[in-house]
């Protein structure tokens, strides 16, 4: 039998709902994970009792061997809060404890204490009125922590989602990488450039086959404009920008198909044996990927030297300390973690 | 029991896998329609016979009444080709059939002789070759031969589908129309004003109730930017130009949500009671009502004066005539204009 990778779960914002996730998370654990949650003890006590979990909570210390998960065992890597968190009341005090936080669960994954790290939600505002003017989200954050030029924001379903959908013939997970992020609509064409859209599939290319064990992953890229550009008629950039990216990429060796037609790329058709997708922006790529995902989609950062996932939502603050929270998306992204956890042991 | 409405339907590019299509459709007819193909009946069978389908083919007529629907016979309005048409062979010779046959249909419907029409797919190109410099597709002909001034593309799913989806808790069918259609990404944002949306979102409250027999349709509106513009750190048009409209026309009575972030909108929590969902551009709204549809989605025009719509893929000229085309679509299409059209019968 296999040991199970060690994650560090971030439990993210103390006023929203990570906390509960975790505290969730802990009385049903996800199979072939050991995760350890990176928050403060008793905060994590006080949202279980709030639930009426039954959790025994285990402090360990970074070094301490990490036992096997078993269901009712919270293990955590603490960290204290600066001041008292309410559920729902976001207090600027609390952000250096959020940022510790990551760097507990940065600094496990570069010792080799943990193989991956999961997030809970942050909140932003919280932080950059803190004080912490340059941060811009948790991504970033972890890029230069961890010295990278650059990172690529993949997003995946469960892979047993569509094993449920009748008739379905595509993959049985469905992955989507961005090429661009979080820009204005009207600034995406400019932001994509031959070395920009190089660069990220390469990222993309080397991780699938770093964190899912692939050979010669296929890569499946969407074209900027609707029926990627129809030939020029649409716009000229699948022309003069993504073809010669792809045709240089494919001489080294790539799988690559594209560009194409973004609206009938996610269909059984196209998807069959396609690794990964690349959209060209978010709202390319992302509706289709939470639609098919309903609640159980995670996001991945790619290009950093372990995997991180983390929850595809937000700190919810009108439901922490409810318990109606889902923690959907939480076990995604172990289960997701995990794996990728797994398949870097093996290789 | 009421009477089937006729539906005019178009059996497009003579090379393409349109007329196979209606040969399929006439073998295993849609309950609640009386289709009539538009197109020529020597070719009809031709298609019908290469796929060893046994069809008894009858000519109406317009003025004729029409039969209700019988497995194995296809009902034609007859319009001659010009040349002989291959499976596969595009030949601009028969360009100016291909418009007749919309002209026939059109014909019928404002005569009074259908209810609605579907068109299978035409191939522009051959159309342009020959000679029709201005032809910029089906819908842009329709909307001039009506003389409306603004047409809105909406895309639908089979309202069967997601019943089959475990745990989904969302309407049962996706509707997803377009604030604009075929630009190039980076034309798309200075293209929607304050009057071009009002048009828009007009057109479709107005035939959602119409059409659906919805009396306060509920309209969910994707913001332009990722996240809705996260109130305008990613974009300010949600701010400028958006709300303002939604907020002008909830004064007059329309139940619009929005903007909200389009990644986010198409899941069970958002989609719950909205009637239809108004993207701001193609590769916002088509990815997942194509991917939610695969196979079976079909394409609406509202804002004639009839019901039309089309199946939502194109000629398929490499498969024409090997019997291997999926006539999902065309189902999919001919159920939905039924469905509008009894709507209005019925008010």
């Amino acid at each position: 039998m296999s040991v199970s990778p060690v994650l560090a779960l971030t439990t993210g914002e103390p006023a929203g709902i990570g906390p509960e996730l975790a505290a969730m998370l802990a009385v049903a654990p996800v199979a072939g994970s050991r995760v350890v949650a990176v928050g403060d003890p008793e905060l994590l006590a006080e949202r279980a009792a709030r639930l009426g979990l039954a959790l025994e909570i285990v402090e360990l210390a970074q070094h301490e061997a990490v036992p096997a998960a078993a269901p009712g065992r919270l293990l955590v890597w603490p960290v204290a809060l600066r001041a008292p968190a309410r559920p729902g009341v976001l207090n600027t005090a609390n952000a250096d404890y959020v940022l510790e936080t990551l760097d507990v669960a940065i600094a496990a994954c570069r010792d080799g204490h943990a193989a991956g790290m999961v997030t809970a939600p942050l909140h932003k505002g919280v932080i950059l009125d803190a004080g912490h003017a340059g941060f811009r989200g948790h991504t970033e954050y972890l890029r230069d922590a961890c010295g990278v030029e650059e990172v690529v924001m993949m997003l995946a379903t469960d892979s047993a989602l569509h094993a449920l959908r009748p008739g379905w013939r595509g993959p049985a997970a469905l992955r989507v990488a961005l090429a661009t992020t979080h820009l204005p609509l009207r600034e995406v064409a400019d932001a994509i450039t031959g070395e920009s859209l190089t660069r990220v599939l390469r990222i993309l290319d080397i991780d699938l086959k770093r964190w899912y064990g692939l050979t010669a992953p296929r890569i499946a890229v969407c074209g900027l404009n609707p029926h990627a550009g129809e030939g020029g008629h649409l716009g000229r950039e699948e022309l003069e920008v993504i073809e010669p990216v792809l045709a240089a990429l494919r001489a080294e060796g790539l799988r690559l198909d594209g560009p194409l037609p973004a609206d009938t790329l996610f269909t059984p058709r196209h998807l069959e044996g396609v690794d990964a997708v690349l959209a060209m922006y978010h709202d390319q790529g992302l509706p289709v990927l939470k639609y098919a995902g309903f609640g159980s989609a995670a996001n991945i950062t790619l290009g950093l030297p372990f995997p991180r996932t983390s929850v595809d939502h937000g700190t919810a603050l009108d439901l922490a300390g409810s318990g109606r929270a889902d923690p959907g998306s939480l076990r995604v992204a172990v289960a997701l973690a995990a794996q990728m956890a797994s398949r870097s042991i093996i290789q």
